[in-house]
């Protein structure tokens, strides 16, 4: 069900201060959720994550029910936050419609390819241009009430073409590594131009 | 502190449908938080709001316990989000770093015109392309421990150069109407082009 998974980080991918993590989801892209119990990794789609501190750095992500994602991530109480670009709207859209309930080799299928960075114990989604481990903060009422999951974030990467100094700088940078932005139905907003106001 | 409000819609602006009004921040825009009570109104930036849910669409935002428009919401149990553009930059900027407890005419200096639709509680913020009235859902232990609130929409209403069909269409308009995403430091990305997966 598990794709092989390297140790090796992505060629421009770098660390990211915990006190600068929060900008690589400032910009409310669309993420990639994975999360892995027992030898078993899933990866969904999730439009609605969010930043919900800087220091220490948390998030928030809405993860409905029937997603096979979900369990895995109750089970390990970890999970990871990463960034699909523009080339990657097709497999975005994939494993976001696709369950692994349904589709067992539902990674494989979509080209998902994975690493895991020493110390790190979520597979996280190469191709990416940043990646956010979070440690879950249990919340029993959020969760069953709203499918909202809290997290803190315990490490982070990003691709350094497009996120320097702790900011995101696409217009210098290839158009497909920009982030997506889902509107609906496969349908997404790329991250454009950037403005100093 | 609050200036005129008309009851007048703006030109362009209509009606979103309940079931679609989640759409309208799908993308991950920053926006412009408002609140009213007592006859004053505030308006704040916040890059940190979120869908949570589709029917009946519920949105979350995260809110700072230092800011005067978090006390007008808590009182009123109202508040509304909406997208600024690329054009409203300067005043998004200047919104989100004054307070109204030390700019009395906070409002009034970044250039805000209010409108206030015929049964909206709410005062709404004039040239944005996009507004949610949201009543507040009290989770008191939300509120406190992370800053985080939870709203129903009630009423939605778009632009309809940019939003139509229920889904954001940006490349035939203004470039001036993009949304704003917010990086950091008042240095923003507007919403791009569009990609079909």
């Amino acid at each position: 069900m598990t794709p092989a998974i390297t140790h090796k980080l992505p060629d421009h991918a770098v660390p990211v201060p915990l006190d600068k993590a929060y900008r690589l989801i400032n910009h409310g892209p669309t993420v990639l959720v994975s999360a892995a119990h027992g030898g078993v990794t899933d990866v969904m789609a999730a439009a609605w994550a969010c930043v919900l501190d800087f220091t220490p750095p948390k998030v928030t992500v809405v993860i409905d029910k029937a997603t096979f994602t979900r369990g895995l991530l109750e089970a390990s109480g970890q999970f990871a936050l990463q960034l699909p670009t523009r080339a990657m709207a097709r497999l975005t859209t994939g494993v976001g419609t696709d369950s692994a309930r349904d589709v067992p080799d539902k990674l494989a299928r979509h080209g998902v390819s994975l690493f895991s960075p020493p110390a790190c114990q979520v597979p996280l989604v190469q191709g990416c241009v940043g990646w956010l481990v979070c440690q879950l903060i249990p919340e029993p009422h959020n969760q069953q009430a709203y499918d909202l999951f809290i997290g803190e974030v315990t490490a982070a990467w990003a691709d350094e073409r497009v996120f320097r100094q702790g900011r995101w700088c696409f217009d210098d940078a290839p158009d497909d590594l920009r982030t997506l932005h889902h509107v609906a139905g496969g349908y997404y907003l790329v991250s454009g131009e950037g403005v100093q106001a």
